[in-house]
C-alpha cells in the first residue's frame, strides 16, 4: 500500500488530506500548527515531527503551501526535502506558485531521480472540502497516471496541461481570466443598473447571451442576484480578493518572464491591489463590485 | 392583417426583412441602396419609394440603421417620420443606438400617440439569415407582447430588458463584457502558448473552469483551436472589429450619462481602436488576439 | 468705448467680470444667481434682466458657462442668443465645453456675420482672481487680435491655437496630460514611499530628473511635500476632482469623434470616476493620491 | 591613490570608465567583451583578466551591468566577488535592478565589512559620454561622500535617494513617471493632430501650461517638432524602447513587493510590451508615438 506524506495543512491542505483519509489512504502529515495535525491524527493520520519525519517511508509525497518561496525553501538546498525522499517517489507539488519555481523543483528533483508533478488547484475550500477540486496538471504523463487515483480522491476534473510548470501556466492562465471577466461583469451590472435595469433581469439577459460567462452562471457579484453567491452573504466565503491579488501576481510573473503583453490582466490586479488598500482583502473576490457602486 | 414598413435594408436589415417575408407578412421596404429594395420586391414585398412612402399605410414599422444619429434623423424633428406613421401605430426600432438617443425617440413617439420599443439585437448577420436573433427589448411590456409574433419570425430569443431605452442598455452592457472577455481570452491564450502550453488544451481546461466564458465556448480568438471559427479562417466573417468598437463608444457614453466607472470596458475602446490603427477594422472582433503575438 | 456683455457668473465668470472692470471696460452682467450681479453692480457693471437685455447695445459678448449643453442651449436654435446679438459684434466663449460644441456655435455665429472665438481657460479659480489666466483661443486670427486687450485684462498668456474650436481641443488635450501626469506622480510617489524613501527626497529627485513635470514643480499630491499645494491643506482649494473628470469626458468625446486610441486618458478618467463614487468629488483632484495609500 | 576596479564595459560603462580615466583616475578593468577591455587600455587603464583580478587590488569597485541576475551572479554566493574584494573597500553599483535584488548585495557587503551603494543612473549613453549622468544614490551618507569625488567624474547630479536601495527605488520611480507623461503625451499629440492642430502649436501650448513635462521640454515624440530628439530621426539614438520595458518590469516588481497599485504603470508596461511586440524595441521609447497614429 502506497505510504502518503502530506505537507501543509492550511485551509486547502487539511481538507484534501482528509478525504485522502476517507478514501482508505495511510498518510503521515506534517505543518507547523500543530492543531491541524491533532485533528487529522484523530481521523487516522500518523503525526510526522518534520517533514522530513513525514517523507520518511513516503512513496508519495504531496505538499500544499502558500507561495512560490515556502516551496522552494521546503525542498531545494542542501537540507532540503529533495534530499530526503527516496528516489523513485512521485511528488505532487499542489501549491499555486510560479512557473518558474515549479520549473526549478521538477529539475531539481529529476535531478534525484524523483518524480514529479505540478498540481495546483481550483474549486477553492469548498471544493476541497467536497473533494470537487480541479487539478491542472503539469510533468510526465505516466507520472499523472500512477498520481490520478490520488488525485481522483481528492477532485474531480483532472486536466494534463502539458511538461512541467504547465499546470501553474494553465492555472495563472485561468485566474487571470476569471479575474478579468469578474471585474468585466462588475463593471457591466453597475453600468445597468445606473442606467435604471434591474440587476437579476440584466444577469439573466448576458447570461443567456454573448456576455455569459462562469462568473453569471456560478457567482454573480451583484447582491441578491443569486441567493448563494457570496455577493449575497456579505461577499462572505468564497475566493478571498487577497488571494486573486496573489495569482494575478504570478501571472503578471510569468508575462515578464515570457515578454507577454497583458493589458487587462495587469489592469485587474491593479484594481484588485485598489480593493485590498480599501480593507476589502479578506473579503470574497466578487468584493470587487464594491468599487464600482457608491 | 399587419401591414408593415421596413426602413434599412443592410447586412442585417435584409436577411430580417426576408424572415418576415417567409412568415408570410406583409411588407413595404424602403433603403436608399435601390438594389436592396430591389432583391426584396422580388421576393413579394412592396416598394417604397421614400421611408414617408414605406410608413404610409403600415401599423408596424420597422427600422434598422447604423447610428444614433440616423435614427434621430430619420424619426424625429418636424419633417420627420413620426408626423407620418398612424397614431396607434407600432415602431420596432432594432438599430444598435445610444439609449438616450432611444429615449428621445421613445418620448417624441408617445407624443404623438404612437408605441415604440428599442429593439436591437445580437447574433450578428449569420443569426439574422437564420432567424435566430436575440432580442434585447425596452419598452412597454403591452407593446411587447404585441410586438412578440413579428419578433419571433426574425429571432430565437426575446428579452423584456426593461422600461424606454432598457434594450439599448442591455445591448450595450453584454457587448462590453463580451469584448473584455473577448480580450481577456485573447490575452490567457498568448500568455499560456507563450509558457510553453498547447493553444487546444488551454482553452478546454480554462473553457471547463471557472474561466469559462462565451468565448471559448462558440468563438476562440486562437487560429486552430475551433474549426469554424473566424480565427481559424483568416478572422473573416462574424461581428467586424470596427462594430465592436462602435458598441464600446455607445458604452462609454452611457458610462458618461451615468458617471459610471467602467476601467475594463474603457481600455477594451483604446485595444480595439489600437486594432483600427493597424487597419484591422474589417475582421472578426476576435482578430483583438493580434495585438498580443509576434 | 467697446460695450461687453458677461454672461455667466461663477466661480470662474465672477472674477473674471471684475479684472475687467478694474480695466475700465463698461459690461453689462448676467446670471440666473441675483446675488452675482448684484456684486458687480456694486464694482460699477449695469445690471442685465435677461442674457437677451445683456447684449442688446454689446460688441462683445462673453459667457463662461458650465457645459456644452449650457452653450448651446444659450446661443444656438430659434430663441438662442446669436439671433439678439448685432451682426459685427465679437462673441469670446470661454467655456470649457466640446469641441464639436464649439465648432456649432461657430457656424451659426458665421451665419449671421457675427464674429466667434472659442477660449476656454486654465489657472483654475485663483488664476482667474489674479487675472492670469491662460486662454487657448480658437478661430480666425483677426479675431483673437481684435479681443487680445480684454483677454488681456483676465489673462497672462493668450495662445492662438488654430481654426474654430481649436481652443478646446488643446483645452482637453492639455488637462488630459494634466490628469495623467498627476496620476503618474501620485503612483510613482505612493510607491517610493512604500518602499521606504521619504516622499519630500523622491519628490525633488524626480522634479529635477526626467520625471519632472507641471505637478512636481506646482502641486506635489503627497501631503507635506509642498505647504502651499492642496495636498497640504487637506485637498481643499484648486481644482475640483469633479471638474476634472468632466474635462477628461470631454476628452473621450474628442477621442471618439475622431478615432483616437488614448488609453491613459481613458483610464484616468475612470479611476477619477471610482475616486468621485467614494465622496471626493468637492476635493482637489491631487485628492486621487488617496486611491493609492491606505 | 586610490586603485578602482570597473567591472562591465557595456553601451554605459565604457564611457564612464573613460571619464574616469581623463579624471585622473587609476582602472582596472574587466569586461566579458575583450574588444571593450583593450579600448581603455589604449587610453591608460589595466586590464584585468577577470572580475577577481580586476580587484585585487582595488579599494573601489564600480559595475555596471545588465540586469539583476548579472549583479547577483556577480557578487553572491561561495565563489562570489565579495569574497574575493578586500574588507573596507567601497562597492559602487551603478546597473539598473530591482531595490531587492540591490539590497541582498549590500546585506551580503556589510556582512564582511564592504562599503556599498546602489548607484543607478539616468541620462543614457549621451549622458554618460558627455558626464552628465544623474546618480540616484542609495546607502549611509558616509560612504557617498566618500564616492563623491568618483561619481562627479561622470556625472553632474548626484542624489541621495535614502538607505540601502533607495537608489534603486528612486529610480524606477522615476522612470515609471517617465514612461507614463512620455506616453500621456504621445497621446495627448495624436489626439490633438487628429482634431485638426498643428503639432509644434499644440506642444508649445501644454508645454507652458499645466500640461508640461520633460518629454515636452527635451524629448517631443511627435516628429518635427523638435529637431534634435529621436523622433525627428526615425527614433534613432537615446533611450531603447526594450531598455524603458526593462526598467517598468522592475517597477512592477517594486510593486508587487510593496502591494502598491499602480495602474498607469502597469498599463505603461504593456503598452511597451505591445510595441516591442511590433518589433520596435530597439527604437527610442519616444517611438511608442507609433502606437497612436496611422
Amino acid at each position: 500500500m502506497t505510504q502518503i506524506a502530506f505537507i501543509g495543512l492550511g485551509h486547502m491542505g487539511l481538507p484534501m488530506a482528509r478525504n485522502l483519509l476517507k478514501a482508505g489512504q495511510r498518510l503521515k502529515v506534517f505543518d507547523l500548527v500543530q492543531a491541524a495535525v491533532d485533528e487529522l491524527v484523530a481521523e487516522g493520520a500518523s503525526p510526522a515531527s518534520s517533514a522530513a519525519d513525514a517523507v520518511r517511508d513516503a512513496t508519495v509525497v504531496i505538499s500544499m503551501l502558500p507561495a512560490s518561496r515556502h516551496v522552494e525553501g521546503l525542498y531545494l538546498g542542501d537540507g532540503g526535502l529533495l534530499a530526503q525522499i527516496v528516489p523513485g517517489s512521485l511528488v505532487l507539488e499542489c501549491s499555486t506558485i510560479a512557473p518558474d519555481a515549479a520549473r526549478k523543483v521538477h529539475a531539481a528533483a529529476a535531478a534525484r531521480g524523483i518524480g514529479m508533478l505540478d498540481a495546483p488547484v481550483s474549486g477553492g475550500t469548498a471544493g476541497a472540502a467536497a473533494g470537487t477540486l480541479t487539478f491542472m496538471v503539469g510533468g510526465k504523463a505516466e507520472a499523472l497516471e500512477k498520481a490520478r487515483p490520488i488525485l481522483a480522491a481528492m477532485g474531480k476534473n483532472i486536466f494534463h496541461a502539458g511538461p512541467d510548470g504547465a499546470g501553474q501556466v494553465a492555472k495563472v492562465c485561468n485566474n487571470q481570466l476569471l479575474a478579468v471577466q469578474m471585474i468585466g461583469t462588475a463593471e457591466a451590472m453597475a453600468l445597468g443598473v445606473a442606467s435604471g435595469l434591474d440587476p437579476a433581469v440584466l444577469a439573466e439577459i448576458m447570461r443567456q447571451s454573448s456576455g455569459g460567462n462562469w462568473t453569471l452562471e456560478k457567482y454573480n457579484p451583484w447582491p441578491g442576484v443569486m441567493e448563494n453567491a457570496p455577493a449575497s452573504k456579505g461577499y462572505s466565503g468564497g475566493f478571498m480578493a487577497e488571494l486573486m491579488a496573489k495569482d494575478l501576481g504570478l501571472a503578471q510573473e510569468a508575462a515578464q518572464a515570457t515578454a507577454s503583453s497583458t493589458p487587462m490582466g495587469a489592469l485587474a490586479l491593479q484594481l484588485y491591489r485598489l480593493l485590498l488598500k480599501q480593507g476589502n482583502g479578506k473579503l470574497d473576490f466578487s468584493a470587487v463590485q464594491k468599487l464600482f457602486v457608491e
